[in-house]
């Protein structure tokens, strides 16, 4: 193969409720070229594809040109891997019934190869390929953003499971009875005390239940978020650090049941929470030695993403491109 | 090749506390010979292995010699997989420290590869070789027995995990707070409510709690047992019922939290609770679509294992032995 018609890049699509973007990126995950469109604001798939690829050529263009793009990989909620669908998703006004975006834009870009599938996904592909688990075979990526994602890999594959939607661990019920009210219509899932949102609800909660001064007792209780927690907690303040302790137990308590499952070599965190670092990853790491089964205690590493925080569902969502077979 | 030198048999070994059965199986599962020996009364792993092959080279010969067969499977508590050995098995007295049985029998059997891995697993490769999971991508089996067990299949390939020991989802946690001791060394364990022996502790239970009338009254409760529980059931006793619709209510909710995980196709169950029936089928399932997260709801399916009682466990090992790559 001669260097002009070498493959040497992939298009990565991470496509958010708000915002599309799209880069260029080559098999070391440098970013070459990005450009973003507005994810809503079309009232039909055609017309948001039409955008994209008008948005894309522009980036196709300064790496070479589209002979020069091995695959796509698309980042999206709701992404069926499978079909290459987007099905149902619930904040896209043109993903409503079964969408199917990868043929779409396979068809617009010279039948390249597309693959889609979900944010946390992606974010579990992006670090075999380009972060802290290459290497590994058998790991879980949990994402702490305002939901909480899951991407598993095990024998060195994603479980999409028979329909191709596995991987909801933000959606296993850590209490069983008095759980707290989830958006998926449920009570007591994990993402409803460990993502952002929950991180709040459980500052508003302790300082109901509790009289211990905290800083966050300036703020207007239905105003308090996961950095108002964090800020206080930069400052020391008690209550926070009771927070991340909390948040972290149970994250531990839900991983020690995941390392019944599929007992992976390490769960590496990703999202905003970690950047709190210690004060979130010891609790977990603790909570874990403290509730898994003896088989598998000190086994697992705990570990913070290896992708960079602005590009890194970017970088996600194009390693499914190159993880296309 | 010629038939001289077709290897159309495994050895499948099935080694439990009491009884090592061992048996020459073709690749449609039907047994050819058997032969056992007892598990115990062996100090080493030496004489154990000595006493195995005496046995074994009849049943050998019986099938045309050690050439007819192409490799063994062994399913054995505590069997790592990826290192062919036995972990710290506290019930077998040469058991104890690290035994790499595989290598050995290996060794003694013309260095026919041979594979180990626990029962449950076995199980699981046994349904997809010779049983209900024949041609199913994804799958889970769970063993009701003495304990609770399971073998998972993700990708067409069991979950062994980083270690060789994932897929002990009798042990993850069901309560919470106040849960049942568990052998683990835990509390609230699923196998601590939906094992045979955890069958027997609910009896216990509704028997002291409540003061409804039932067969079971009329057994003494240390001497209840899963089997006294089916036998009321049967007879159409009210309480006995209840108690299969707590343990099928219990299943279910814990098959949707792995539905979060993997989302299998089917969720087997094997072992002798599944004798019930409908009586414990329905209120599993029942409870399973009440409690998964909509995304996955009516996809699963429900199965009783297909393998034959009295020989699942051989054909389970041998599967193993067929499934070497």
């Amino acid at each position: 193969m001669n260097t002009q018609t070498m493959k040497s890049y992939v298009i990565g699509l991470d496509l958010g409720g708000t915002n599309s973007v799209f880069g260029v990126v080559d098999s070391r995950g440098d970013i070459k070229a990005t450009t973003a469109i507005k994810t809503q604001g079309f009232d039909n798939v055609e017309d948001y594809v039409d955008a994209s690829v008008e948005a894309l050529q522009i980036i196709i263009d300064q790496v070479g040109g589209i002979d020069k793009i091995k695959a796509m990989g698309i980042g999206a909620p709701n992404g069926n891997f499978y079909k290459g669908t987007i099905e149902h998703a619930p904040n896209i006004v043109w993903g409503k019934g079964i969408v199917p975006l990868a043929e779409m834009f396979s068809k617009r870009l010279n039948n390249i190869p597309v693959a889609l599938t979900n944010d946390a996904n992606a974010a579990a592909i992006g670090e075999k390929i380009y972060g802290v688990a290459r290497g590994m075979k058998n790991f879980i990526v949990i994402t702490l953003g305002t939901g909480v994602g899951s991407g598993i890999v095990v024998n060195d594959q994603l479980v999409y499971g028979s329909d191709g939607f596995a991987g909801e661990l933000g959606h296993v019920i850590m209490r069983r009875e008095n759980g707290r009210k989830c958006g998926c219509g449920r009570t007591g899932c994990l993402e409803t005390y460990c993502s952002a949102t929950g991180v709040a609800r459980t500052a508003r909660e302790m300082l109901q239940t509790t009289d211990e001064p905290s800083l966050l007792r300036e703020i207007k209780a239905e105003d308090i978020t996961s950095l108002s927690v964090s800020l206080a907690a930069e400052k020391g303040d008690k209550l926070a650090l009771k927070i991340y302790k909390f948040t972290g137990d149970m994250l531990g308590e839900a991983c020690a049941d995941f390392a019944a499952f599929s007992s992976p070599e390490a769960f590496i965190f990703f999202g905003g929470l970690t950047k709190a670092g210690d004060l979130i990853m010891k609790p977990i790491k603790e909570s874990y030695e403290k509730h898994v089964m003896s088989t598998f205690k000190g086994k697992a590493q705990f570990l913070v993403s290896g992708l960079d925080g602005s590009s890194a569902a970017i970088l996600g969502a194009s390693a499914v491109g190159w993880d296309i077979q």
